[in-house]
């Protein structure tokens, strides 16, 4: 048992020193769910600690550990899922002996996930591959379901930035199920026991049936930030702290979300960023790259409004404002007086453009633009935005 | 105790060839929930398997078993509902007798319940009126809820066409209840208890109010379908295997839904059909006709797409579009070059129209249309649509 | 102990002669939920029974009853919140005898409130603070969460109209919680235990995170009200009867609602209102005061139709069509021809206007307008409009 930190980190280099070893990008141990009918289809892992590019010591620790078990890991392969047994719990524990006593709050968060599974395994013993311990060595697409999880915490926990991660084959990694709170079932059991389940009213609440689960079943948001249904935002979604979830129409995808406080009454689609200060308005739309779109992942910036019901098919820079109603594609064609041109150009150092008609995609990312038609002629126009949109203080 | 396959198709033949006999529309056997203040009042019926149009020899088996308890039944009724007692469950036992072994899986699903039912008495016994057996010897107006369910199973299985059943009445013969998970609470039960739940901290979790419960509670989907919220699907709506259904401004209603893989992030009202690889985009409306139009029901074709934010208020054939934002009324003019007035009578044989100026009422249900507004005129036309839809093979 | 209704009037009439004593405006009984952390941070207040400008002799009984424990109230004080002991709840029961055969159904319910305690304390004994008599003496600004409360009880029992009360201070007083059920939990709670809850599956399911529990968690709706889905109606708003809250895209915020029956399948904003008769339409919106607007609180008048994906932001009066898609702001200009200015002024009278572009600001609260735009020029322009909007009876 190590009794020092002196000891712990001479353990630490002597592992990393060990030769082949490898930091991994990312690491963690998780509780996976499998299904009801068989024990070896993960349907959910749940991390109640994530590491990522961070606590490279605990990773060697566990690493040891394992070794000490008789299991050696390929970090040659871009994801590993090791079951974790009793004895790599005593082990870990034993190297981490010098931290157990700090080991609580923000502290030591890796040491406090094995003192837990310590006191659990002694109180109610373990079902075999229940705990996994998930090392990424490589950000390549997505093969194990518990791999697939480990990223999509990275981007809900604000750890990896949106649109950083590789995503590939998620869909294909994750098992489509119901949903009875944070408990996947297997379709398939449903179907084998539809008659048993429904005569003895047993059958369980299906709250949504889908590959993904939904961020609050894994996320702890920040005290200022607002969710007013958990159904409007799916895991691997990022939601920056201040961010207020209306319940109406609104809807943030995986790998999409807010980088600063954002009211979101409408939807943000995958790839989607809006950022701090901007106002997704009732119903508006973000078009993502998922469908709809032609792939090119929009990013709104800060304090710009998304009128009601508008839809927004491509980037736009700081305050700016789509009025409501008003559809922004790619291809609409916009006219700018040259009045109008000049004030834009000057918010827009170095992004000059000229002309009086312009396809909504040349005024990609421009700042300070005001999206409007004309009710009286039915004119698309832009114009130099007078305001920045504020938000209220309260909601945020 | 019938001992032979031979034997059963005798009993069979025989109960059939009964005067006056008449094999019903549909039947099945349901667990239904009572009132908690009136066992009379019938709030939910349950069924595990329903059986329309179909396996009239389980169907003869059960007429049989009921007349062996002592009870005819009317079939000159348009439905009939019975309660069912221990000794029926006896009687239907010994008919399916040579079933038994085999009754699993997909085989002989009426047999099965019957097996459980027996095996449930045995257990716990039975609450008088807790499980009946239905008959739809017509199909006539709704007059009682288990009649009612029973159609919307129909619909909600895929056993009916949308828009087959008559389903005047339903929203007389349903009663309006409050929805914990799969259990109907009456109001009035809410009414009476409200001091006593409140104070002792026993007030349920209502998750809706209606005289529909949701698809869910119901009906296991199909592996490759996804309702990413229950709340987005009443019982009687069908979705066809590949659907999705997003949580953002979607909803289907009942006797409305898909016909094959379609992605939903709008709303598809009551009637209301879309067919496969069409994308019904987000917070776009079809209007339905229980509210917003005079009557039509509305079908979109296959790979259609309904832009976000769009509204559809005319029924649309295979690939046409209408962008994002635009409302397409049955009195909505449009107006149609000639060049591609030729390209669109081109994709539709037989359906030759001429003009330059249409109603979107004189449009319906053509091939190929895309509905548009030019920006810089407001003028709306109709153009040959260029690309036909495709979805993202990864979410369907 | 008193005898009789004299006695009992007698000793009200003596309480309320005291020196100093005032009616309070308001009052009830709450049972609180604490956070997990800490006793003294009320989450949230449960009334099973509020008395708003009505019952001030239970209000002198109970002011009486408290000064009997020696607790004097200063009803100097806005509001008021005081913790409810065992001797209190007697000398309530005390002083309510005469009232306790009778005290059933609708009547007299503090009675019955009072006798629920009265077993509840006997059967299990009683947490301090857990029950709390509460006075609001003024409509100043929120302080205390059971205060607050006890102002959305109000509005959403419609014993308060719509608008009327003072909502300042609610967002400062009530915290930001994870809502499980009818249970609000303390982020921090949540925070400290993250890593037990997750490795031992015992993470409760969080249904949304906001300051605000849903309308359904603390309100019986009436038998012919539906709300499809609780996410979509906050605590605060007000829902007529007759209403439907469709789960597409709607949302009504606190102090906002119907004051009729509607149908609704949109937006209704924080203090919109709309009327009897109206059909709030698929994604419809109508802008609120506390982001989106300038501030001045939108009516919607009966009979009148928000079409699909429409954007309100002016006051309505009655049978006004907008028509699907449109956004009509304080801003947006519409041509009004002179023949059709004269129809809408015979039906506005006392509210001539005159013209021929009108900014919709100017337009406000008008009877019969029909809001549109020429898909064959883009120009928006109003008509009085030639139908009354008339809801389904089935679906009200």
């Amino acid at each position: 048992m190590i009794q020092t930190v002196e000891e712990f980190k001479t353990l630490v280099e002597t592992v990393k020193a060990t030769s082949g070893y490898k930091d991994p990008i990312a690491f963690g141990i998780c509780r996976v769910d499998v299904s009801q009918l068989d024990n070896d289809k993960v349907l959910q892992a749940t991390y109640p600690v994530i590491n990522w590019k961070e606590n490279f010591g605990s990773a060697a620790v566990f690493i040891d550990a394992l070794s000490k078990c008789g299991v050696e890991i390929d970090n040659a392969q871009s994801e590993v899922s090791v079951n974790i047994t009793y004895d790599f719990v005593k082990h870990a524990m034993d190297s981490f002996n010098p931290y157990l006593p700090e080991a609580m709050g923000d502290a030591h968060r890796n040491v406090q996930v094995i003192i837990q599974l310590f006191q659990l395994l002694l109180d109610d013993g373990m079902k075999e591959g229940e705990f996994r311990l998930v090392f990424l060595f490589e950000d390549a697409a997505c093969v194990s379901v518990e791999a697939t999880y480990l990223k999509l915490y990275a981007l809900s926990l604000a750890k990896a930035e949106l649109r950083s991660l590789n995503l590939n084959g998620a869909f294909g990694a994750l098992p489509n199920v119901a949903w009875h709170g944070n408990t996947p079932i297997d379709l398939d059991y449903l179907r084998v026991n539809e008659i048993e389940l429904k005569l003895r009213n047993e059958y369980p609440e299906i709250d949504f049936v889908d590959k993904f689960p939904r961020f609050l079943q894994h996320v702890i948001p920040a005290d200022n930030t607002r969710i007013l249904d958990a159904s409007k935002v799916r895991f691997g979604a990022q939601i920056h702290a201040g961010t207020t979830v209306m319940p109406g129409a609104s809807y943030i995808n995986f790998n999409a979300g807010t980088t600063g406080s954002v009211m979101v009454e409408g939807r943000i689609s995958s790839s989607a960023i809006v950022g701090a200060g901007s106002d997704v308005g009732g119903g508006a739309s973000i078009l993502g790259v998922l469908s709809g779109t032609d792939g090119n992942p929009i990013s709104v910036g800060e304090n710009t409004l998304l009128g009601a019901n508008s839809t927004c098919g491509i980037p736009l820079g700081d305050a700016c404002i789509i009025d409501a109603g008003l559809a922004v594609l790619e291809g609409t064609k916009f006219n700018i007086s040259s009045d109008e041109l000049s004030k834009i150009n000057e918010v827009n150092p170095g992004h000059s453009i000229s002309g009086n008609i312009f396809k909504g995609k040349d005024l990609s990312s421009l700042n300070g633009l005001h999206f409007r038609q004309d009710s009286l002629t039915g004119i698309m126009s832009v114009r130099r935005s007078t305001r920045e949109i504020k938000l209220n203080a309260d909601l945020h």
